[in-house]
């Protein structure tokens, strides 16, 4: 898996979001209709209405891709992000964010007056999160956003599955993923989500024959694409396939395969639980890193691991440590 | 892995023990001195005394390999049993059992006095079993026992690593090894307990190059075989052996290989687990009869954790449903 030379480890292409948590009361959801501890879709208005309800809200740059991301450079990585905000107050903090976090972004504000995504987040004292996600200008992206230059930068593109939901931006990533092809690099998958997985099943088994090198999905993700509720039936799929896969199964850890190889990882211990959300996101962060930098394959998913056990010991989607300095301890760099 | 005709499934070699089951409190296991929660090695004055304090005891027919035996007949297999009891009251209740359960059992009694094996357990009312077991003349196996005639009637030898404490019974294996590899059979054994395969570790590697064709292992000792806290050490170290192996995770499942498969399977969800004694013996069980019959290989993992989530599932270490009529409804038969 020897990567050709290019200037950044990584391209990362997905929903730019900003997160928007305030600590609530199970009063409030019920006064709103917040469905708790789920997903919601919503529209513009009602995301402008649920903030300006919300007391006491801090903003934390989001996106799944993008925190893939900011988690390689907490690494010590070099990445890239391709993504759409508009020219508002969100979308600057969106952008100062990424950059500060090290990563390189470059995209165009949005055409017209469609908002920055935004993702209200009520935190009910149970420490379940209520996500009311608008997704506003996030999908517009451009054909010049994967501008040929910018893609044969990087040894991996990585691709969020979260994007294929409209046909704008599936245009872009296709023409992104045959300009990484045509130079010679990685393309990366993860499946984002089991309904996501059932939108575009056939689709992203197409995607995977055609163009993924490497595969990213949580243990509910594989299940979906294969249609069975048994692991090993998606691991077996996985592995005829015969590229690179991560599945990621919470505590129970990892599994990773490439080729003829096959590992079985055990999770990272982690105190205490905080708030799950970007385990994935940043599992995939040390994966990448790890194989970009041609490092062997299990160190890879104990990087994953590693990366996603301290994203889960508090709250935010993003690392609050340096992920090289807690890989150099555990002796993995 | 076609099995050549034999006239029985598995013959097992293991202790033969009667389990003296009670409940009890706290206050009489803080009295009595007994270690809460654990097992321990007792002698014969000291399992008399504990008899004779425990009140309301029922006796049930044990020992890991017999266990197994009888599960494998709860499959609707066949299978013989090598061991060793003496003729006192014990002894014939083990024969019964074991009999009764359709398991052949021909072993001539010990000679001496020395008693039938026996563990009293001590139930609290947390659940947690304290057991003081009682080796009595469980290891005194006799060359007649792995009689050649009897170890090439069965396509698969079993047998416990926990036997390997004493020179006479390690001499009686070795013989029905090397009796079972002359009549073309194959040898299947199990590590039984981490502490066991620290105290016999460059041993139990020498029988896995030399002879062993199919390895038991739960995950701690499968870690313990190759010194590591890495599952995944382990997972390698096996497959570079190369022969079938199954690792039991409890709860996580369990991961089974054999020449180039790999696979990997989820625990049968149990609505209340009861009683984790036996859950390894009855996972041998389900493993071997499938094994035994050329069944593919995650089939007879899935045999084994059905039979294991069977036994798990009520006090007792041997099957009380038919595991025939489970692995039926569960459509594996």
């Amino acid at each position: 898996m020897a990567m050709a030379n290019a200037a950044v480890d990584v391209l990362g292409v997905g929903h730019a979001i900003v997160d928007i948590l305030a600590p609530t009361t199970d009063a409030f959801l019920t006064e709103h209709g917040i469905a708790k501890n789920a997903m919601t879709l919503v529209d513009g208005f009602r995301a402008d209405m649920l903030g300006r309800s919300m007391k006491g809200a801090v903003e934390a740059s989001g996106g799944s891709a993008a925190n893939t991301m900011v988690g390689i450079a907490s690494f010590g990585g070099t990445a890239g992000f391709i993504g759409k905000v508009n020219d508002d107050r969100l979308g600057q903090v969106f952008i100062e964010d990424i950059r500060s976090s090290g990563v390189a972004f470059d995209c165009a504000p949005a055409k017209g007056k469609v908002a920055t995504a935004s993702s209200h987040i009520l935190i009910t004292p149970d420490g379940h999160r209520s996500m009311n996600t608008f997704l506003g200008c996030a999908s517009a992206l451009e054909d010049a956003d994967a501008a040929p230059a910018r893609v044969a930068a990087a040894k991996i593109l990585y691709v969020e599955g979260y994007l294929w939901d409209t046909d704008a931006a599936k245009a872009v990533i296709r023409a992104a993923i045959s300009r990484a092809k045509a130079a010679g690099r990685k393309v990366a998958f993860t499946l984002s989500d089991p309904f996501c997985v059932g939108r575009w099943r056939d689709e992203f088994k197409a995607l995977l024959e055609s163009d993924i090198d490497i595969l990213f999905a949580n243990e509910a993700e594989a299940k979906a694409l294969v249609e069975s509720d048994r692991f090993d039936v998606a691991f077996q799929a996985l592995r005829a396939w015969g590229k690179a896969a991560a599945i990621t199964r919470s505590e129970a850890g990892s599994v990773v395969l490439d080729a003829g190889r096959v590992h079985i990882l055990e999770a990272e211990p982690v105190a205490h639980v905080a708030d799950t959300t970007g385990a994935g996101d940043q599992y995939a962060a040390g994966f990448l890193y790890g194989y970009a930098r041609n490092l062997p394959l299990d160190t890879c998913g104990r990087l994953g691991g590693l990366a996603a056990a301290e994203v889960i010991s508090h709250i935010g989607p993003r690392p609050q440590t340096s992920l090289k300095s807690l890989a150099a301890k555990a002796g993995l760099l």
